[in-house]
């Protein structure tokens, strides 16, 4: 059994699903639930739908609201974490939403809420491939590209909450359009969403690939990670050439955080990197090591695949929820 | 007269100018000598040099061997600070260098040594533009770009001792040759050489400029910050494009800082800050605010030219040595 109040429930709001994971003291998972997000409910009905499934997730852990410490969720935007308010969260349509004290009211337990990459990578360093690292930075790559920077063991949150955006980093001035309106952005280059683009487009232009069928075949409107990996598996040309440019972007953007920050780690998480692990993380090590400004010693900075995969979320709002709470 | 042993000698070692400072305990400047850097000498022979102009500040300044407490250096490469070696210094030649070692043998005092951005960081956050700031990044501006970062009012120095090297983040794949060998570095679009190199380029390729006349009126060999300063008053129409891109990218980078880091402030220095001031960091301003991925708060991160000019690095050193020795 637990101990007495030291259960916290987890929970990762992702664009297509929500995560919820009761954890216990010793950040063993003591059950999970999941829920589709329907982007298409008002704030307050979304929250409903959370509340909902964190009963639920808290009751298959057999356990009593009475004996919940905390709930820490990982909300996919600007947060301020003091107030638990969502500042903005575009892929939901939220602005200026009193997340914590909406939850706290419909559940009656404390309601820690902080940005979605943050506690990713908060949890890739307590438990993942971040272990034991001092300083490291986490780069999350998916539907858009996310970061996170660990100062001496503990989130680096900035001066008014929003280090870590490291998405918006411009490395290509005068390059492709971004979400953020302006151009060259990393995630414009080599998040999914960047990569879905150009494999369209060089199908549009006439090249061959499979892609498409692929995403047809598992009745996916986007190219999802498992259609990526099908693809390469299966040698598509298209979707190889698209995947090495976006790895070669990926290893500048590694290299200025590198040049930059002196990093102990870098741990590469998100949906791809789950699936394809060395395979990609791989050559982004190798355009990074060559774009390092200090090359003598480049080795002792470790790029590594995350290693939670989907639980990274729900399970760094977790570890970030007891580190709070303990400097209360 | 300063307490005893409470002195603190700050040396800058730019790639023409040797500078010391004799600073007392609460950081008055008691004395200021400067000689030539001769780069056509040999470590021991440029060593010495150093050794010499440090005796004569002290001695200037009234004191004795014996209440000088430290000396400290702020060298222009990549440096061991723990060992005092300077593993490569490429505008001087210099590699693997025990130059804490060597200068301890010449004068018996005991001897710092840091990388001289990472100096001239801490000496506007100490007493310049950074004053009071927790987390600050500096931006120096000058033959290169070099930068440095405060973390909770300390120097961050990365787990290689390699943080800060801001000019060599790509901001343009496929840009402009850098010096370290890559393309598209903050350094090769932003810097004075680049400057420099365009407004030669544009000259070469029939643009109107008085900028090659000014450098022969004062015998400069290179367009240094004055003919920078001069050509501008004029309203030459070559040197102000050149400088309004060269702002542009600069703004990308302190948007690119901000987006990652999420500091309080920014500070730009180097001697054309100096020179131009306002004129020069409000376009960067204004680039960077624009470029700002939260865009609702974006005036409470202040971006300031320095305050120190060209005193920031050795008065930098003196406040790094201080802190240093407090912790031992």
């Amino acid at each position: 059994m637990p101990k007495s109040k030291n259960a916290i429930v987890g929970v990762d709001m992702g664009g297509t699903s929500l995560k919820a994971l009761v954890v216990d003291g010793r950040n063993k998972i003591l059950a999970l639930e999941k829920a589709p997000t329907d982007r298409s409910k008002r704030p307050d009905r979304l929250i409903a739908d959370i509340a909902e499934l964190v009963e639920k997730a808290w009751k298959r852990a057999g356990l009593k609201r009475s004996k919940i410490r905390a709930l820490s969720i990982g909300a996919p935007g600007a947060v301020d974490h003091e107030r638990g308010v969502v500042h903005a969260a575009p892929n939901l349509g939220w602005k200026e939403v009193p997340l914590a004290a909406k939850l706290r009211s419909l559940l009656r337990v404390p309601v820690l809420v902080d940005n979605d990459v943050n506690v990713g990578v908060v949890g890739e360093h307590a438990l993942g491939a971040g272990q034991g690292a001092c300083d490291l930075v986490g780069i999350f790559v998916g539907t858009g590209i996310g970061g996170g920077v660990i100062v001496k063991g503990k989130l680096y949150e900035g001066s008014r909450g929003g280090a870590g955006e490291i998405g918006h980093t411009v490395i290509m001035v005068d390059g492709p359009l971004c979400s953020c309106g302006h151009r060259g952005c990393a995630e414009a280059l080599a998040s999914r969403t960047a990569m879905e683009r150009d494999v369209r487009a060089a199908i549009k232009s006439g090249a061959r690939s499979m892609i498409l069928e692929y995403m047809k075949a598992r009745r996916k409107e986007r190219m999802t990670s498992s259609v990526i990996q099908a693809a390469l598996k299966k040698k598509d040309k298209t979707m190889r050439e698209v995947m090495a440019r976006a790895e070669f972007y990926l290893g500048i953007l590694v290299a200025n955080v590198v040049n930059f920050l002196d990093p102990e780690r870098v741990v590469i998480g998100g949906g791809v990197a789950e699936r394809l692990g060395e395979d990609f993380v791989g050559p982004i090590r190798q355009t990074a090591y060559e774009y390092f400004l200090r090359h003598r010693d480049r080795h002792r900075v470790k790029i590594l695949p995350g290693r939670l995969g989907d639980n990274a979320g729900a399970l760094g709002a977790v570890v970030l929820a007891r580190q709070r709470l303990r400097e209360k």
